[in-house]
């Protein structure tokens, strides 16, 4: 193991997103973005696997908080508010400087097949986290599915707004707002006799 | 190009699912299939940008499938009627054959990450042909996305089933059925006041 560097994986990313701005996801290696960082190939692959696990860095994190929310709701918690207990504390790790990197990564990610693939598998490992801890409250694995779906499809939507907007309203606004709205739509269409269009 | 070879993708995926049954997903290269399906590799790559698509080719026409089942709904369909024309449509491309392929692929999904990545990419893509074909028809985003992750997750749910049991029930009807008792399930949930445990 190389010598401890101070907050490695913070500067790894920083390089990683500066130089995929600069010349493109594909035309940058990981030698480049080592050098960039001030460290060596090795701490850079001691630290992550491959150039895409760089970027998607903290994911292991977000699946631990959405877990640890539904697990430590309520005992007498609602199916929709161990929801969005797991949504508050997946909150948590969106900081102002998560949004910075979400504004400097979406057009990365526009441009690489690759990494948004690995993005959609993030997406599926958060929702199957989510899906699991709820099974363990629920006890029903149909409405555990669908909740889950339902809370990362507000998850994703509340983090696109938040990118996007310039204000003061918090991330876990956005998301539980998003969740609302969801879950009226998902009323209306589960009502008996619902007609669409 | 190459000149024709009869039947060269269904040849590729026989020879790809045997070689990966008996030396393992990553063990295998495509020159070895190619060689075991009596093709040179040029007609491989002619075929399949990479080993991984062998696997799952076809998806391409389930995204096709789907969004032709909700376009060519009535047009006084409901939601729900919607989705169960989306999947209907889908289930046309599920053939004895395929059950076949489902049950040997299975096992080397299960061995693979890269596999696994790419079939839940796959999967996202079909979400979202779906959704987008339902957004179309319903004009609320917000009940397409609510809908296609319902309908897609009863897809999911029913192959499952399909491949593991053996009896003379057709695939829609196992989708269906889900697709029901995944209805079921949202309805317990969004009636307002609804406990979980």
């Amino acid at each position: 193991m190389g010598r401890w560097e101070p907050d490695a994986q913070g500067r790894l990313l920083r390089a990683a997103l500066e130089l995929f701005s600069e010349h493109g996801y594909d035309a940058t290696t990981t030698a480049q973005i080592a050098e960039r960082a001030g460290l060596t190939k090795t701490t850079l692959f001691r630290l992550f696997p491959d150039k895409r696990e760089i970027v998607f860095q903290g994911q292991g994190r977000l699946v631990a908080l959405v877990t640890a929310g539904v697990e430590e709701a309520p005992v007498d918690a609602s199916a929709e508010e161990l929801v969005r207990a797991g949504l508050c504390s997946l909150s948590a790790a969106h900081t102002p400087d998560l949004r910075e990197t979400g504004r400097t990564l979406d057009p990365i990610l526009a441009s690489s097949e690759e990494l948004r693939e690995r993005a959609v598998f993030k997406r599926s490992a958060l929702t199957s986290a989510l899906e699991q801890a709820l099974m363990r409250r629920l006890g029903d694995a149909r409405q555990a599915g669908v909740l889950a779906d339902l809370g990362i499809r507000a998850y994703y939507a509340g983090y696109e707004i938040w990118v996007a907007v310039e204000d003061q309203r918090s991330f876990t606004d956005y998301v539980l707002d998003e969740l609302a709205a969801l879950q009226d739509a998902a009323r209306q269409l589960h009502t008996a006799g619902s007609r669409g269009a």
